[in-house]
């Protein structure tokens, strides 16, 4: 039985300890945040779950094997280092960490205490995603040539990071996880509607060594709320909308055929194909629940981390070089390797 | 009794002839087209009209008083040229010409010798594009944050220009009309999937000297359809679909409420405001037909061009500098205020 | 503070429990289900609560002041009735009971003893319905013409009770409620599609006194899921769809207006309107949260049930003469008015 | 060459002469139509058809070898038996007669006269219900169950004939080219919102000998527009919607499968089957382009009637049943087998 402690009570973390309270295997033993009206409810809706304002406390108990970090991004580095450091297995909300630096750290740290460092990269554990890698995976598609996702609602701005951090993570933790390859340069534009805060809309150019090219459009100020990807293949071409009750993945048989031109060597005749769509049946089981059994196969030594520190520190470095583009109107920012010591 | 003659009778040009046709005070007298089979069908479904195959011969004939020009981009400076030197007054397909010094040249003789030139920039003659414009200047939309949006399908790769040039040409013209702001920069991205020819998929951000940022996603290579825009402003906030069959503009009372926090003078509160969605009806003529007649109405000096050489320059100099951004991976690249010689 | 138990921890009950369990001046305090293993999992999830197998030890249990019976429908006339003569008051799943003279005894056994008795007509407490409801009694739509609903998904294959007793109780429960006129008889036709049990598909009109026609489709083996009612009013019509995730009621200024022809006296000149379509904001308090408050409240004294015995009666009578139609290919049975006994 | 006149330039003619005329093997000869403003719009489009305002001399003029009807339905009867009785080849608008009556005599005029008597029921020769039909044909759907129709929007009242004839028509004869199955008996429901004018709502249900129950809903007063068809196999679920642009026909790999249960060999065991959905392309040919060709075929021998007076007489004499129930609020009149004299 894997005891888990879970720091911070508010939009998120309530699901997380609702599935680690009904995971085999798990105990969700303490719970912990720094508002009193947060522990209340947890307290009401658990009462056997010990609950404290100190997350350091949480960190350190002696009944705790697992620490689960669902706070604001600024604190997952203190949390999770010290949670390593007291010798804890520690899931950590995305984004890993603030800076790419700090990501290392972590995994430097884990992979000292051969301890499980896992980033709550939510989609890469739905049915949806899975099935879209398969397809991909199995060379069904043909060549990646673009990937195009939107993901924008309105609310809720965040004061200590972008709009990319919030949203955009989502859409490269996916990007990492279909794609296997890593992006060579990014261009990212944006902007804020309120004085001193955060980009509220931004959009993102990721260029590839092949000639793939992926691009995400985050907004927190969308009248509608859209989760849409394109996925476009030399055989065939994915939409994937979240938001769709029970067709998520459509799978159209559409595509152009290039051939030379009998006429003009230099010239190409492009011809469309358009064929069937198809929806595959998707696994339904919630993503939180298959991470959380996930996070305990990991910690067992049963499963590898699918999302580990370092998928988090990939994702990172890619949002710090956005940012940083995006300060330059998107003059494009070359990415480095990342380089994990071994 | 004006009379009209169309150069090419491709895809675009049989609506024109269509609506010229049943237009009051027009007459399409001629039409011309390289492609014989196409006269075929022209001479076929029009039997008073003559058709012939060389343009020079349809701008100089002595009953034509007005040219269409629905040939592909390059002949357009060259057509439309001939035909203001011959007299004629001139509409021709977007966009107005190849580079701005042509669209400059183009408007130069037009005023010279004050003839009408009209650039087909279809959408700003929908209802549905008109009710935007008319929110956006009665100010009940607030100040405008952003402007997104989305035109992607599979096909008609064209070999002698960007899909920028083809399909955000129309999202440029509609800003245009719509905001009547005109941008300072512009960042473009985009990739070719074949070799050899211009890119299939672009992604364009516009920035103003106000906080007002667009943006435009085009792409020949897409698995369906979409054209919808998102405007975003201060107070409401409107998604455009022209896919929509009936409810193709939606305004929606929603929106954030930004006051300084009471804590902290440094930060903003944000609330979120969301109201009812309202959905205009709107006017049902066919764009081409309204325009059709306003090309007329210019000609006998009743209407101002809505969209003459100007509008046409405008998008021409925006696309002239997205193909120099595009070529640098976003690279910013600024607009310079353009001069028409008065 | 009202102690509640819950009869059923099956499909339903799960969210009976949930609601009571967070509902101020409430808590559950027993719950009841054949089954050991629902009992296992409401053990697990509610440590506090006293579990248990055996429906008349809750009912008759000194720390229960009201139960809440979410059972199939057969059981509901005894345990409802059990609880009633124990001096509960009770909340019952839809339908009341299985017959009129059923759901008559329960009214009467409720008035006798000044208990509240509560139908758990769940759509009524939505805020789409009583949007709709004020629309209707605010007179704007104009008079009624008709009410159209289709309520189709696969599955849940009911064995004691045909399709109509499972999904149109719920349309006629809000007819009820938004149109507030009865119908006078009935036609109904459907079919089994399995050997010797209910009809699975069935499709059923109400007519009334007034030139007003209600219609409804249901169906446990359609490939998609359907909740879609129509509402056309001499003035407005309303498109209320329960799966759009936010504008699920949107009201068209559309319509006809007759006049008689100047030319013949006898017949009518018919002209169509259309006008712009509107979306109001819907309260978007959970349903369920809405109705245990108004149970404790008519328990409390404070509020007259909504959806009480007389609600429940006229729904299943409703339900008795359609089965009875059904029998007999669509052949109308007219409705008696309902008789309750003061 | 096939000379055509076509009878009624009112709503549907001009697209029965357009595409006749570029049929290849015909040729629109002359034109006929009461209104003179129709008739100006007819002589303006083609100058080369000769226009008149008295069907009679278009059906007797000799230069005329078919002639196609698009009149109100009421002088179907007197224009095709006449033209039959001069020789002529025609084609119908739907529905083919006001009477089975008169449909009969049609039927035998023709068929004495070897002319080639055709029905426009334009759906059978549209790309999605080809589909259909080729699936329940090749047995993947199973067994049919239901076959449920929504044919809905806002306007046109007709004066002559109640909603099922200008409406239900359509999925009667799709119903009757897909399923090959006949009903037996009918129960309509339904209701005129203007005194004195016919019914404008209406419910259909038919009954089959077989375990497959159909059902349309036809409304001249919606809102919105609906034109959606679920049809419920044993093995497979087709939705058929045809506002949908691209995937108009969806089949779902989805069900019940029944055994019996092992405890109770009276009682069913319900599973529930979901799979993939699959939309397969469809052929976009124009159904009017596809249905002159077949008329022509049929007049040179090369075809046999799809939608010849046959199946034109069934769907009359289905509606007269339909409209014969609908007067006696849904009691279900029988339907005799048709007897067409051979």
């Amino acid at each position: 039985m894997i005891r888990i402690g879970v720091v911070g009570f508010g939009y998120w973390g309530p699901n997380l300890v609702r599935n680690f309270a009904e995971a085999k295997g798990a105990r969700v033993v303490r719970v912990c945040d720094a508002r009193a009206e947060r522990l209340a409810i947890a307290a009401k809706r658990y009462p056997g779950i010990e609950v404290g304002q100190d997350p350091m406390e949480l960190i350190h108990a002696s009944d705790v094997d697992a620490v689960v970090i669902a706070t604001p991004v600024s604190s997952h580095f203190p949390l999770a280092l010290e949670a390593l450091r007291s010798g804890k297995h520690v899931l950590v909300e995305k984004p890993l960490a603030s800076t790419s630096e700090q990501a290392l750290r972590l995994i430097d740290e884990a992979e000292r205490r051969k301890l499980t460092l896992l980033v709550d990269h939510t989609f890469v554990y739905t049915g949806a995603v899975r099935q879209i890698r398969e397809r991909v995976d199995s060379g069904s598609l043909g060549d990646i040539y673009y990937y195009d996702s939107v993901r924008v609602n309105l609310g809720l701005f965040q004061h200590d990071m972008n709009v990319l951090w919030d949203l955009a993570v989502h859409d490269l933790s996916i990007m990492d996880y279909v794609l296997r390859s890593r992006p060579c340069a990014v261009s990212a534009t944006g902007i804020s509607h309120i004085p001193g805060e955060p980009e509220n809309v931004a959009y993102l150019t990721l260029f590839f060594e092949t000639p793939l090219i992926a691009h995400v459009h985050v907004n927190w100020l969308a009248p509608v709320k859209v989760r849409r990807t394109l996925i476009g293949g030399a055989s065939k071409m994915i939409v994937y909308d979240d938001l769709e009750p029970s067709e998520k993945v459509k799978i159209y048989d559409k595509g152009i055929t290039v051939t030379n031109r009998p006429e003009d060597v230099y010239a190409m005749l492009i011809s469309y194909r358009t064929g069937d769509m198809h929806a595959p049946q998707l696994q339904t089981v919630e993503a939180l629940e298959t991470e959380a059994n996930h996070f305990l196969g990991c910690i067992e030594g049963r499963e590898v981390p699918i999302s580990g520190g370092e998928a988090g520190l990939q994702v990172v470095s890619l949002l710090e070089a956005a940012s940083s583009s995006l300060k330059q109107r998107g003059r494009p920012v070359e990415i480095k390797p990342v380089m994990v010591m071994a």
